[in-house]
């Protein structure tokens, strides 16, 4: 076994476990529930101390890998024949890289962090939960907004030189749109011809599959 | 003009600029100065509409590059000859951007952002500011003493190979530790020491000078 992926069902880890699809390289499976907040139990903080997943465990490697931008790009460089990453030193590698700052950081970090975790942002008094919860929804509502703009100029994929790690991480913040009540397909139609392109890919569909997860509904 | 760094001084931007003196390729400066939320006026977001600093506009390129790590990656790749990554597709490279995305998302990105920018959490309502503010402080003292424990374990640089662009980083966030009046000298000798390491480097020198900022003080 070349790796081991942490994971939810669902949770940004999917990004991960589609790039392993990708791949083709050997791995085990994990699960970690968020639901029922094994993250937070000893067990899992033994293994990554800051209790989120993904984390990826790397044949000969003691720590686990953790911070979902640094696992996808450490697969898709290790891998090269899956061309999962625009070539080294160019700007479109670097628009790779912004998307997977911007989308972590922002639309995940904290867009979906304050709708789903707001005792992150405020663990000791919950007064604010639902004044976090509602900025959250508007970071996440315009982001939606600003990523149809991008996905709507006539590429195929988030990074115009072809399919890369960022568009795992696109399908499964349009499958959280849905769960928080967003209607995807009717108000993202480029962002939605872009996620039936994921779905025709044999190994989106395989950890959809194994997660046991659909897109809508 | 290779480049052209939009920043506020002593603002994270300040990482990028000690890159770009260390690759050594020409570049002009550009100030925004947050302070006076020069971010947030529609000539800055005409070129950033993020209304973050840093930017960076890449000669022959119609968009400037955003996001801290993107920037950080894409000048350290562009110029290899200055040796500010590890190789690619090594496991060092992958800590490298494992740190970046921690540093950034988590303890920029969240700590700081709550302790200075709380209506970026809650902009409609600013009862929770005060929560928002206490739980940042939290969040980065805990962090702080996490990267004491890392510099601590005998290494020079954040990333055991070698100098690399996460280290400018760690300076920016030792200079904001000070300015929350966190005793940075008195409780993190290993830090102190990296940051003392970081201080001796020409580029860095020559970009305190340029933006008038101090680490101490």
């Amino acid at each position: 076994m070349d790796y081991r992926l942490y994971y939810s069902p669902g949770a940004c880890s999917l990004a991960v476990h589609v790039v392993l699809e990708e791949i083709g390289a050997p791995y085990a499976l994990e699960a970690v529930a968020l639901a029922r907040a094994e993250n937070r139990q000893a067990r899992y903080l033994a293994i990554n101390p800051k209790g989120f997943v993904p984390a990826l465990e790397i044949a000969g490697e003691p720590r686990v890998l953790t911070e979902l931008p640094a696992i996808l790009i450490y697969l898709a460089r290790r891998h090269p024949q899956a061309g999962l990453l625009p070539e080294t030193g160019t700007i479109d590698e670097a628009r790779a890289f912004e998307w997977l700052a911007w989308l972590a950081g922002w639309v995940h970090g904290i867009g979906y962090a304050e709708i789903w975790r707001p005792e992150r942002f405020s663990r000791a008094d919950s007064t604010p939960h639902e004044a976090l919860r509602a900025n959250g929804r508007a970071i996440v509502e315009e982001a939606y907004a600003k990523i149809e703009d991008i996905l709507g100029d006539g590429r195929t994929w988030a990074v115009a030189s072809g399919y890369c790690v960022v568009d795992p991480f696109l399908l499964v913040l349009y499958r959280w749109g849905n769960r928080i009540g967003i209607p995807m397909r009717e108000r993202y139609p480029a962002w939605t011809a872009h996620t039936e392109r994921m779905l025709e890919r044999a190994a989106v569909g395989r950890v959809l599959e194994q997660e046991g997860v659909l897109i809508e509904g």
